[in-house]
């Protein structure tokens, strides 16, 4: 059944996206792919409205079966990870408006479903990607690339590994 | 200057808000409060969309000139504290789409202000709540009072002490 999956690298500085889709034949083709990115100078709020706004936008525009996003893990600076826990916050939000269902990925499984090593290097994630989706090159900045990892993870276990938000 | 002044006490459970207002004399009132309770069995993504709606109708009705919002911490559960960020996330979107400066105080600031000690109990936080505002009872549940208690620490503080969001 074809399939169009939006994948999401949350943050509130930069939160990347992509849109792949699955045809009848189970090929995966790229639809599009982007990082909304905020400014420093930018109040918290500021930030995450810029954020709600561009995802908003990428789900009215492309309009996906479901959202695959990365769950957050807490072992390195609490500060930026409260602000990517907010920033899940208005996407999910933004995923409820729309109806989409969601699920959730660690960054283990991503790299683990994507290289079969889940310490994989984010230069192995990006090179998976082109090579899956026979891209002519990586797409960048890596949160974009990321998020199309993430999109493709979500393909390949099929919704049946995934935390159903 | 007359303010009114939005208190919240971010949660997906539970999100505790409270309104009050100074007027020209000083003086503080409450202008409501209550909370916003979320089903337990309800996805994540309908949890925070259940907030969001509460706290921007709440803007809408009281018309604030300003929030003040409990900082997070760190220091219990790691899962629950960010379902609570990502409720703030929907928070400060809720703020920032009604154009609401933001600020907010950490536990022990409230507590500090409301009581004189920075590791008070909830009771005590409730008792000088009742007493600051001349209520008959405390505003229940919990998250009610500390909400109020949050509005109330940002008019003592008048904005000086805060940390801007």
């Amino acid at each position: 059944m074809e399939q169009v999956i939006l994948g999401i690298d949350p943050g509130n500085a930069r939160c990347g996206w992509g849109v792949i889709r699955e045809d009848d034949g189970g090929e995966l083709k790229l639809v599009a792919c982007g990082c909304v990115e905020t400014p420093k100078e930018a109040l918290p709020g500021e930030r995450l409205s810029e954020v709600y706004e561009g995802i908003s936008r990428v789900i009215a525009e492309y309009k996906p079966d479901c959202m695959a996003i990365e769950k957050l893990f807490f072992n390195r600076n609490i500060t930026s990870a409260i602000a990517v826990a907010e920033a899940r916050g208005v996407i999910l939000l933004a995923a409820q408006q729309a109806g989409l269902p969601v699920s959730e990925y660690t960054p283990s499984e991503i790299k683990e479903t994507m290289t079969g090593d889940g310490r994989a290097k984010k230069s192995d994630i990006g090179r998976m990607v082109v090579l899956t989706l026979g891209l002519k090159k990586k797409p960048t900045p890596d949160d974009t690339a990321d998020a199309v990892a993430i999109a493709i993870t979500h393909q390949f276990w099929g919704g049946l590994n995934a935390v159903q938000l």
